[in-house]
């Protein structure tokens, strides 16, 4: 395999600076390819802006889809952007790994979705018809790569569970597994998740650090998450509803869009 | 009333652009006080790291709540950062204003969330005890105020609904709702959506606009979006599960944490 794993943490001495190294190590010794994007370390531009286009003349108005299709055809955007379009055509599998912020991603992480994923890449890819409503959710330029998120969280599993008050691990990662991972083509597989980790004690660390080096083991076989494809039948065109015979009668929300639950385990029965 | 807009879009002539002084134009008519961050403008920093912490020794280990905390409780976060939160304890309404980029916030706003909401600040506030888990989920430092999403959309407002392929709008912004503003005490409002803006003629746009005017006259009687206050009695202390006989049977996931759905309208009866 080959696999860039883009890492979003400011300090490299942190558990996500040794979970990452120890992924790398793992990965290697099964024999794969590695390339790493360090945004911390690369100095990674987080905002979109006028200066990513180029092309753009100085006092045209900026309109961010547009501009981003037209510097992408034209092979204008930016060095630092058309590097990273490079490593995500080489590998075959893709590893976001970052600190759970404010749930959600890094500012610096999102920024490197915000002007990586440009349009005629990531979005705006395909054709549209009345069967096809462009190259997307299960289709489009990175299709038939895999792609998984590494988390690390501060706050308790438990209030991560399906009735915990932070709301399920899953239905929170759901707008980037669907909506940044699915939405350009790679099959999400589950994601890995550590929890509580500002009181890790020597034990706990080497029990992630073994779970970890596990999904790295199993990276090309574990079964990713079904979500159901725009193109394959299932939805209306073009309102893209889901038929209205689909999905199991007491599903609601992200749930409806994958033909299993299964994007997680239970919760392990335990005591806190 | 006193409302601070926060604004993350990278053009001054687009329709956000329109939209934010049409906000203010219409809360200015009606005698509120208004202040503004333009994120953009002000050049915002997105990203959390060592520079936000002048106190961390440059050998240290960078750890970011840790170091978030000390620099809030000894007052030498940075410039940039205090006068956010001096706007912040000055509003009594926040308005974050923003296109949907990836199903999220543009970076540099998340990049205001994540330096702006300090420890001490946004969290880890308040005691902790057998009944009471920090000040957060209803309480805080912020609790008392309202704060309200004003979301554009590239996207059709179908492709959103209950059903939608993209998931419904209300859940992919609950990690917004209710993780960055109800967590340290805002009451959220329903946010205001505007879809599928890259198409508007100006019968569309009046519509979208007066829309929001109308939002603007009600910010203080608009009912909030009915959250579970986490220290209220429904959670169990520890584990913050959602007691085992509260919630609708039917309710799963995000849904369980507000007392009833409501928080958008049904999708308007009509055609594509």
């Amino acid at each position: 395999m080959k696999v860039l794993l883009v890492f979003a943490h400011p300090e490299p001495r942190s558990l996500n600076g040794a979970l990452r190294d120890i992924a790398i190590a793992e990965l290697k010794t099964g024999g794969h390819g590695v390339q790493v994007s360090d945004l911390y370390a690369d100095r990674w531009k987080s905002e979109v802006d006028r200066t990513d286009f180029a092309s753009l003349a100085p006092d045209a108005r900026l309109r961010v889809a547009a501009a981003s299709g037209e510097s992408f055809a034209a092979h204008t955007l930016t060095d630092d952007v058309l590097a990273e379009h490079e490593k995500l055509l080489w590998a075959d599998t893709l590893i976001l790994q970052f600190p759970f912020w404010w749930f959600s991603m890094p500012a610096i992480l999102k920024g490197w979705v915000d002007r990586v994923f440009s349009y005629g890449f990531a979005y705006g890819v395909g054709e549209h018809s009345d069967t096809h409503w462009g190259d997307r959710y299960g289709e489009g330029t990175l299709s038939g790569k895999r792609a998984m998120l590494v988390v690390t969280t501060g706050g308790w599993e438990e209030h991560y569970a399906a009735r915990g008050i932070n709301g399920p691990i899953d239905d929170l990662l759901f707008p980037i597994h669907h909506g940044i991972l699915y939405y350009p083509g790679y099959e999400v597989l589950p994601p890995f998740v550590a929890y509580r980790v500002d009181h890790l004690d020597e034990v706990g660390f080497e029990d992630v650090a073994q779970r970890l080096r596990d999904r790295m083991r199993t990276l090309a076989t574990t079964a990713p998450i079904s979500y159901r494809r725009q193109n394959g039948g299932d939805y209306l065109i073009p309102t893209l509803q889901l038929r209205p015979e689909l999905g199991d009668p007491g599903a609601t929300g992200f749930a409806l869009h994958s033909t299993e639950r299964g994007s997680l385990p239970a919760l392990p029965d335990r005591t806190c």
